[in-house]
């Protein structure tokens, strides 16, 4: 790592202190010595090293090893799709499970580097606004580091990540608002506690630069797993959207250091019907989204009405000639039961929503049947047991024998 | 593979055929020319190997490629637990946690094993009694694999394992019995079915003889995570036992590969107070178990009376100078709690036991505080969110500010 760079205007920040945004408002992006790293850094060299994200440490802003916080995020299965793939009219379907992270989502990878780097620079004290997964993987890797982790999460966040957040120590507070509250009440705990000892820092996505340095590693690992070569196309769930940009910078990253030629895959960016800023952007010409009023959708991580990483998600689309596509509630809980009964994959509703959005792009053409597309199941259906609930009802013991085959036995 | 043997009486059985169990109700164990593969299969040929269990298929049954069914299993973390170890006195702790395989247990080992070798066999519906993980982890290979799977299930089972299975597209019966009662039910089907095409196969613990050769790698992962040598001691949450007694196997095997040397650990089968007929055999000093009367635990995998593999679980304690031990149900929802606290490890209750367990045995100086020790966690702590619930209630929107922090915001 050599230094920041804001994603709008380019100012430059030192390393090795403690960054929010730019004045200008832009995320900061993390800038490495590539060429230098080209030459110490062959990817051969990765063979046999640590069996988690980490392997590609080099090319990660961590710079003390005994900083790295690790749960064993990453290194994550590359799996064939062959019967979903052949329902929707896909030869070469494949899903990234990424349900199979510590704390069952991606954020695991974003929050294992973004602690690291409190770590390494003496940060004490986290604070997050979340609808869920995030919060349950700041509260791990924060209990792992031993650090303070404060969390504010709207009062309707699955039952799944509130018990997590808890039974990892956190400081949980249930707002009675929207995730916008939570934020502002971070924000405002920061500003007041700002220069002092106990000083909150906010690790909101983009707001704090390194965990789209974690999220990356989903680029990385995807084109060792596929030998050093890309898909056709990838779709992936995109709330925030930094794991789509995080994947994009990654590619550039070992084009820089001769790992992948230059050919890019489709980006194509997943939304749902009820929250759909990048689609409308995109349909639009836009530079930026537009903040999605009454935003609703069972997928929690696609609630997010004006993502800050919107330019940088429509970006990759645009230069990657992929595109911006939304799903409806029903066909994506209804595509997250099919990928279960037919690969054994239960997805969280964000991941499902790729597998409704392949079917919808086949269907147009716009994807190939030939084509290699990787989708991005970004959590564990796990972390969803009321969505999921609705469509799978128990009957009380005794109740109705036909209904769910409930029996006495003699 | 050479063949099968059985476990009790030594009587042989051939390969490349469906088998339960013995006549003499012994399991059977997987028996493979272990000096032959000792010349053809190098521990060193594994560093480039698939990043799953399957990295040791050639100590496996699985005769074809093609016959695997994977969905990501097993090359679970080892993670250091240094605050935990701080405070119960144990300076070198280690957790395998194996609440990142697909399905968030242990289980999915087994059973992608016995899943592949029905494919491989050409069975075409599975049936399995099961109190949890079990089931959803047959439910997600047998979707994988494209087989028809039967569950049958106590009406108490968690929430968590009824979606999957239900999600996965399993066949699910929810009974107003116990587990005894479930398993007699799919013995009955299985009878019932036999000699025709939609024969029905048994595939519950140790009656089936591959589920235990998939759990055997979690001993070979530890031995290549700890450089191909053994801890001072394993604690193991032993139910039905059979991950011990894969262990205890592989080390066997690994030993006869030239892999290992011959220094075991002590295995310690670590049981919930309120189901122990493991410890009560130990302590007695019998070679089986006697049935345990109203088996009663939070930690559902514990929860077994009478387990099939008693005198393979009890050998391999007293053969390494191990011991077994109960804890509390609540001693292990407090060590559940602590270890997520202080590492960011959410463990199933089972894997929680082993903390709690491990505190003990310092205390008794059964285990030096200098002792290399590993713990297992068997599960994701989120298969048990109606358990630790109960620590974490959560107050409704408006109701008290005081209780966990529940403001509104201005």
């Amino acid at each position: 790592m050599t230094h920041l760079e804001c994603s709008l205007c380019s100012r430059t920040f030192e390393a090795g202190r403690v960054w929010n945004l730019c004045e200008c408002g832009g995320p900061l992006l993390v800038r490495y010595d590539l060429s230098r790293l080209k030459k110490e850094w062959p990817r051969e060299s990765l063979t046999s090293a640590v069996n988690s994200m980490w392997r590609y440490a080099p090319a990660l802003p961590v710079g003390q090893q005994n900083s790295i916080i690790s749960l064993g995020e990453g290194m994550t299965p590359l799996l064939p799709a062959k019967r979903t793939g052949a329902r929707i009219g896909a030869s070469d379907l494949l899903i990234k499970d990424e349900g199979l992270n510590p704390t069952g989502s991606f954020k695991a990878r974003g929050l294992s580097c973004a602690v690291s780097m409190c770590v390494e620079l003496g940060v004490k004290v986290v604070a997050i606004p979340s609808a869920g997964n995030a919060a349950s993987a700041l509260s791990a890797y924060a209990a792992a580091a031993g650090l303070e982790a404060h969390i504010f999460m709207p009062n309707d966040v699955p039952q799944a990540n509130f018990i997590e957040c808890k039974a990892y120590g956190a400081h949980v507070t249930l707002v009675d608002g929207l995730i916008s509250d939570c934020g502002r009440m971070v924000g405002e705990r920061c500003k007041a506690t700002a220069g002092t000892p106990g000083a909150w820092f906010d690790i909101s996505t983009l707001k704090e630069p390194y965990r789209i340095e974690g999220k990356k590693t989903m680029g990385y690992e995807l084109a060792e797993q596929l030998n050093w070569t890309l898909p056709d196309a990838i779709l992936y769930p995109a709330g925030g959207g930094v794991g789509m940009i995080g994947m994009w910078k990654a590619f550039g990253e070992m084009e820089a250091l001769g790992w992948i030629g230059s050919k890019r895959p489709k980006m194509i960016a997943v939304q749902a019907a009820g929250c759909q800023p990048i689609v409308r952007a995109f349909e639009e010409g836009a530079e930026a989204s537009r903040f999605w009023d009454g935003a609703s959708t069972v997928a929690a991580g696609l609630r997010v009405p004006k993502p800050l990483g919107d330019r940088l998600t429509l970006q990759a689309v645009r230069e990657s000639a992929g595109c911006a596509i939304a799903v409806s509630d029903r066909d994506l809980m209804e595509a997250g039961v099919q990928l279960a009964s037919e690969e054994g994959i239960f997805a969280a509703p964000e991941g499902a929503s790729c597998v409704a959005a392949a079917e919808q792009l086949i269907r147009q053409a716009f994807l190939k049947s030939t084509d290699k597309i990787v989708l991005y199941n970004t959590g564990s259906g796990l972390k969803y047991l009321e969505a999921y609930s609705v469509r799978f009802p128990r009957v009380a013991a005794g109740e109705a024998d036909k209904l769910c085959g409930l029996i006495t036995p003699r």
